[in-house]
């Protein structure tokens, strides 16, 4: 059972001028919470992508629902508590709090991609999987 | 039918290090194309909210699938096809492409949001619904 | 003797195509620092504003000096390690170091800005170096 | 006699609660007009490190003075002034205006940096200046 966080402190800066947080900056604290999660667990994005001869674990999809507004002073905690796998993806699903009240909810769908006959494809997800239960076993 | 579009030229430091668009600026641009429909069809966010006695035109919920990369030095046309009008909600539609290429997708689900007892709530968006549709009928 | 700082965890989302974290990052991660002052020392902007009767802490001028790289995985410190008073304006002095190498240096120059005549203006710093002074020592 | 400039619409989201730019986002938008400059006048920054045979085109030092704010729906016309060359450095003036009204200046300095004995090096900058004279010398 996976339950991974970050807190992210919001700030002035990330609010718009009607004082709630500019939701392109929820998209970068999912994205950090992600490599958040390689780094803590699996020596980084980089060194992942070595290991398992792979081009990066980017993007091939996002969805976000904004549940309540987060605003500057406020302490959010963002939650990986699910990823679910399939054979060429993986959907990475968070959720955003304040206290107990859900600020908002995303999935990612990510990929492994391998570079094949010179171009980018998604490549077999087992490999990670496999890796990320490992670490999230030892470290319990 | 609704064509409206911005161009974005792709910036060094729009991209991460795998030298490709770091996402969170994709959003961004959905978000300025939609402000710039705001902007050159209904007097802009302020006055619209204003007119509307709203206290903004937030987002609900987003949708993106993310199709090609974008890199460096590329010209990306960012199109509003579609938007669906629902009771409290309506759903825009964006593609982006670089020449004939489609880049990603998106759809934006927004509301008219109102203060009601004390409380923000999402009102009826046909007010909202009315204008566009008149501003873009004099416009063609 | 002040010494305030804020902890910033690299992300692979901060850099750019070199590898290197991309400069307004660093930006953000000053204003962040001089607002998290203001929030853990005197209640942080908005209550400021009101206690002062001020419109905002804005800025009039920044200079940073870049020393070396900051990569993906690099835990950055980020102090602010003087404030230098003057009569409508105060100069806040930041250092950046990951571990014991030095990444950035920056000076923000600031005002207390305050409605006057109907327009903006700089108004005196005082009351702001008396509130701070007091919290800090009061802290220590 | 330099005189390049890109054209910034601002847009909602560049914005802070106090209603005015966020001011990371004017020094992305010098970045991206640097970058903008070496796109249309030498092949872009890639192109033109390897022309160079360097590693990039980074920043060693960063100013800028805020004169007056700049709010949702201004069209901002960002200048580069002048490029001042030095023998391992170059520094760019910038000027955005609104209308007549100056926004903010900004001076980038700037390297040419090359490996040298495994390690990175500001390089001398007289190729990167007479290519950009000679470009701009024939497109006028």
């Amino acid at each position: 059972m996976l339950d991974f966080s970050t807190d992210i402190q919001i700030s002035f800066g990330d609010c718009d001028p009607a004082g709630i947080v500019y939701y392109p900056n929820f998209c970068r604290w999912v994205d950090r919470t992600f490599h958040a999660l390689l780094r803590e667990k699996l020596g980084g994005h980089a060194r992942l992508c070595r290991d398992l001869d792979a081009q990066g674990l980017g993007l091939m999809n996002v969805e976000m629902a904004f549940k309540s507004p987060a605003v500057e002073g406020d302490l959010m905690q963002l939650r990986i508590v699910e990823i679910t796998w399939a054979g060429k993806s993986y959907a990475i699903r968070y959720q955003a709090h304040i206290a107990e009240r859900l600020v908002f909810e995303a999935v990612e769908t990510r990929g492994v991609f391998v570079r094949r006959d010179g171009r980018m494809a998604a490549g077999d997800v087992s490999p990670l999987k496999d890796r990320l239960e490992q670490a999230l076993s030892s470290n319990s």
